[in-house]
C-alpha cells in the first residue's frame, strides 16, 4: 500500500486541507513523506455524523459479529506485513524488535476482547426474578445487562505507535464495547496510522460493518482534539499523553452541555520502594534488573520506574555505586521525536542544575539526533519532600533515587506522591510480613498497579491488569486502560424491568447461555 | 432521645455557630424545634480531619465487619421507634405508612449491602495465574481486587428523609465499600437527621468502628456543601437534587487540583408511551394505574412520570378524557417544603399560561398550606419539539400528554429527550414486536430503566435495579445509587503482581471462599 496523505472518514479517504505535519525519522531528524494536512470542521462534522448513524446499528451486532471484526482487524494488521514494520520503525525509533513485539501485543489485544465477547466474559448480566407474591407489594421481573455509551473520539498516544494508537486498548475496547470510534492520529506517526486506518477498514467490509464504524482524523490537539471532545455525538474519550493535554480535554467534556467521561492517562513516576532486607544479599543482580527497566525503550514507558525509595544505608549505597557504574557505560537511545527529546533535556538538566540533587551518573552523550543519556539522580528524603521539581515525571531513562532517614520517614514520602499507574516493593526473605505490610498499606492508596520483587515496564494484557491509577495517573481511577475490564469504561447498566422475553437482549434471555446472577447466585446455564 | 439541635463530628455532639435553620411542619407552616446552627469551617476541617484519619482503619475491616456495622444502624433505627417516624411526618407532611414503609427500605438497603458483603457478592476477584514457561515472556501472577475510593460527602434530598438521607443508599454504598461518610443534613429534616445520625454512631459504638466513619454537618449548600466537596479528604460525593445544586458540584469536584467523582442525580421527567394496542382495551384501567403513579407521594418521586407519548387518535382521547374525570376529583397533598410547593405553582403555572399548551384537568385547589394540585396538560409533539418548557422536570403531581402525528414522530420525540432515570412502555396484545422493538430502540439510549406495563414509581431495591441514567438524569449513567451495583461507585480496582500470599486482600487467596475469576473462567471455591 501507498502511502497517500489522507484521512479515513467512514470508507472514503479524504484529503484534508489545515495545516500540515510530515513525520520525521528521529535517528536522522529527515522528513518522512507524504504530507498529512489536518481535518477542516465540515471533514470532522462528517466523521461525527457517520459514526452517530453507524451507532445505530454496530450497538446491534451480536457480540460473535464484534468479535469477528476485531479479529479481522487483527488479521488485516499482520497483512501489512513489512510496510507497517518499517513505517513505524521509520516514524519512531524504535527497533525492529520492539515494533514486532508491540505489533503482536496489538493483535493480542484485539484477540482477547474477541474472546471475551464470544466466552460472554464482558458484563456479568444480573437478574432478579419477578415475586407476585410478595406483600406488601409484588416484585417486578427485573434484568440488568450494558449498552454502549455512543461514538468515541481516541488520541494516539506517542509512545506507542500500535498498542496505543488507531487499532490500539482504547479502540479495541471500544469497539468491543459497541462504540464506533474517531481516532485522531498522533503527528509523530501518521503514515502508520494510516496503515492501520487501512487495515481496520478492509476488516469493516470483509465483516459488513456499518459505515462511520471507524474513521481516522489528522490536525491538532486544539482544534481536532478539542472538536472532537466538544462534539455532541461523542460520547466517550480515550486519551494517553501529557498532563497539561489531558487536563485541556476534561476541562472541555465537563463543560459541554452534556458532559461526557474522558479516560485520560496522564504522568506517573512509578516508585519503587527497596526494603533493606533485599539490600543484604545479591545486590548486583537488582541494580541490573532496575537498570535495564530503566534503560528499556529510553524509558520512554509511562510505566518507567523514575523513582527509587529506600531507607539510607550503607548497603544503599552499594546499590547506588552499582547502578552509577551500569548507567556510567549505558549507551544512549533515540527519542521518539525532537519534541520529547527536548524535554527530556529540559527535564533532566533542571535537576542537573539542582544544588539539593546529587547527579549520581550519566550514560553516553553522543552526537546523534534525538539522544536520550541515561540518568541516576539521588536526593534526601527532605529534600524530595520539599521541592516540587523532584516530582515532576521526566519522560524517558531518568531515575531519583531518596534516601530516608527512617522507615517512617519513608512512608511520609509515599503519602506526599500524587496518583501512580504502578509501585513496586522489592522485599528480601529477611523483611517481615509486618514491615512489607505497612509499606503496602500506604503504597496501594497510590497506585493502580502495585508489584514485588519486578520491574513496572511490561503491562500484561489480561483479565487482572490495571493500568490505571488515582489522578494524575489518570482521569479517573475506577477504570483501567489495558486489559479486559478495559470495556467497562464504554458501557453502562440499563435495567429492563418486565420486559417481554423477544424484547430483551440476548444475554437477559433465560436461555442464555453463560453465566448470570440470578437473584444474588452465580449461574452458569 | 431529646433533640438538640447539635451536629455529630466523630463520636462528638457539637454545636454549629453559622446560619441557623428550624424544620417546618408544612401542613401547618409551623416552625419546629430546635433550632440547628449550621458548621463553621474548623467543624467541617474537623469532620473531615476525622474521616482521614478513620479511613485508614476503616478500609481494612473485613466484609463481616463491615456487614454487622450496616445491619447494626438498621437495628439502630428500628430502636428509634415512634419518635423517628413522628419527627420525619411533622418536618415532611409524608403520612405514617409512607414515613414506615421508607424506613422499612432504608434498612433493607442496609441489610442488603451487608448481605451482599457476608455472601462476597461485592465485586468479583479476578485472578491470573503465573506462566513462569510462558515465551518469549513470562507471565507474573497478577490478581485484581477494589479498593475504597476514601471518604464520601453525602448531600441528603429533600424527598426522601431516610431512605436518600443521613443513612440511605449513598451512605450504605459508601459504608459497605468501606468509605467514611460525611453527610451534610437537608435543611428540610434536620431533627431526623440528628436521630438517624444518632442511631449511626450508638451503631458504631457497638461494632468498634474508629471515631470518624461518619459525621453529620448541619448547614448551607454553598459554605458547608461545596467546603465538603473542596476539601482534599474527600475523595467522592454521592447528592440527589436538583439541576442547578448537581452542576455546582460537579464543577466544584472538577476543579480541585485532584478532580473527585460526583454521583449527582438531579431531573427527570420519565415517560411513558402508551402504544395504540393498549388503548384497544381496558382504557379504564390504564388511566386509573398513571393518575395513581402521578399522584403517589404528591408526585415528589424522582421517578414520577411527568410525560406521556403517544400516537395521536380518538382512543387517546378516551384515555386523557378518563384521566381528567379521576384528577379533576383529585384531592390536593401537603407538599414537602414551601420551597418546593412555591417551585410547583411556578412551574404549572407557566404551562397553565402557555397558550401553546392545553390544561386538561386540574385537581382539588385547597386552601390549606403547601398544597400540591395535581394537573394534566396536553399539547402537540410539534409544540413539545420546540417549547424548551414542556421538557422541564416539574416536581409534583404533574404530567404532559404529547399528542404525536404518527411512529415517526414519536421516536423524534423519544430522540429529542434528555437523559431519563425511566422509560415505560405501555404495550397491548395487538401490538407488534416489531413496534415495540423500533420504540424500546430508542427509548433505552434515552434512560437507565426500562419498563413495560407499568408506572416507573416505586424503586426495587436489588441486584438487578439501575437507579441512574444518562444526564441531566445523573451526572454518571455508568452507575447506579440503588441497588446492590450502587457500591461500585465507591470503589477502584488494584492489581496486586506477585504479591506474597500473606500480604493479599484476603479475596484474593487461594483459599478465599467464593466466586473468582481465574484465568477467565468463573470458579467457586
Amino acid at each position: 500500500m501507498t502511502l497517500t496523505g489522507k484521512m479515513t472518514i467512514g470508507s472514503k479517504k479524504i484529503m484534508g486541507d489545515q495545516k500540515v505535519v510530515h513525520a520525521i525519522n528521529p535517528h536522522t531528524n529527515e522528513v518522512l513523506d507524504p504530507p498529512y494536512a489536518g481535518a477542516n470542521q465540515e471533514q470532522l462534522e462528517e466523521a461525527c455524523a457517520l459514526a452517530h448513524q453507524a451507532f445505530a446499528s454496530y450497538r446491534k451486532t451480536s457480540s460473535n459479529q464484534r468479535a469477528d471484526f476485531l479479529q479481522a482487524i487483527g488479521e488485516e494488521i499482520m497483512a501489512l506485513g513489512d510496510a507497517l514494520v518499517e513505517r513505524a520503525m521509520q516514524e519512531t525509533g524504535l527497533p525492529q524488535m520492539r515494533i514486532e513485539g508491540e505489533r503482536g501485543r496489538t493483535v493480542g489485544q484485539l484477540n482477547l476482547f474477541a474472546s471475551n465477547l464470544r466466552d460472554g466474559l464482558t458484563e456479568l448480566p444480573k437478574i432478579d426474578t419477578a415475586l407476585p407474591e410478595r406483600a406488601p407489594l409484588p416484585r417486578p421481573d427485573l434484568r440488568l445487562s450494558y449498552l454502549p455509551l455512543g461514538p468515541v473520539a481516541v488520541f494516539g498516544a506517542s509512545n506507542f505507535p500500535l498498542a496505543f494508537s488507531v487499532a490500539g486498548g482504547d479502540t479495541a475496547s471500544a469497539l468491543a464495547a459497541g462504540c464506533p470510534v474517531i481516532v485522531k492520529a498522533h503527528s509523530a506517526h501518521p503514515g502508520t496510522a494510516e496503515l492501520v486506518a487501512s487495515a481496520i477498514i478492509t476488516a469493516a467490509k470483509r465483516c459488513d460493518m456499518p459505515e462511520g464504524v471507524f474513521s481516522l482524523l489528522f490536525g491538532s490537539g486544539s482544534l481536532v482534539g478539542q472538536g472532537l471532545v466538544a462534539h455532541p455525538n461523542i460520547k466517550a474519550v480515550g486519551f494517553t499523553g501529557s498532563r497539561a493535554g489531558g487536563l485541556a480535554l476534561m476541562s472541555t467534556a465537563q463543560n459541554r452541555p452534556e458532559p461526557i467521561p474522558v479516560y485520560a492517562e496522564m504522568s506517573s513516576i512509578n516508585p519503587v520502594v527497596i526494603m533493606p532486607g533485599v539490600l543484604g544479599s545479591d545486590i548486583g543482580t537488582l541494580a541490573a534488573g532496575f537498570c535495564t527497566s530503566l534503560q528499556m525503550g529510553a524509558g520512554q514507558f509511562c510505566t518507567n520506574p523514575g523513582l527509587v525509595l529506600a531507607v539510607d544505608s550503607s548497603k544503599l549505597d552499594e546499590f547506588v555505586n552499582q547502578c552509577a557504574e551500569i548507567i556510567n557505560s549505558a549507551t544512549s537511545q533515540t527519542m521518539l521525536t525532537p519534541g520529547i527529546h527536548a524535554a527530556y533535556q529540559n527535564g533532566v538538566g533542571a535537576l542537573v542544575e539542582n544544588p539539593d540533587i546529587a547527579m549520581v551518573s550519566e550514560g553516553e552523550i553522543s552526537g546523534g539526533h534525538n539522544q536520550c543519556t541515561p540518568y541516576l539522580f539521588s536526593t534526601s528524603a527532605d529534600v524530595f519532600l520539599q521541592e516540587k521539581q523532584a516530582r515532576e515525571e521526566i519522560f524517558g531513562s531518568s531515575s531519583l533515587v531518596v534516601r530516608c532517614k527512617d522507615s517512617a520517614q519513608l512512608l511520609d514520602v509515599i503519602d506526599s506522591l500524587e496518583g501512580q499507574l504502578t509501585g513496586t516493593i522489592h522485599m528480601g526473605s529477611d523483611d517481615t510480613t509486618q514491615d512489607a505490610q505497612q509499606i503496602l498499606d500506604h503504597l496501594e492508596l497510590r497506585v493502580g498497579r502495585v508489584l514485588f520483587n519486578g520491574y513496572p515496564t511490561g503491562v500484561e494484557v489480561s483479565h487482572a491488569m490495571v493500568h490505571g491509577g488515582p489522578f494524575p495517573a489518570t482521569s479517573d481511577s475506577r477504570t483501567t486502560s489495558v486489559g479486559s475490564n478495559a470495556i467497562e469504561r464504554f458501557l453502562r447498566p440499563v435495567c429492563y424491568q418486565n420486559t417481554p422475553a423477544s424484547l430483551l437482549p440476548q444475554s437477559l434471555r433465560d436461555e442464555h447461555s453463560g453465566m448470570q446472577l440470578v437473584n444474588g447466585k452465580y449461574q452458569q446455564s
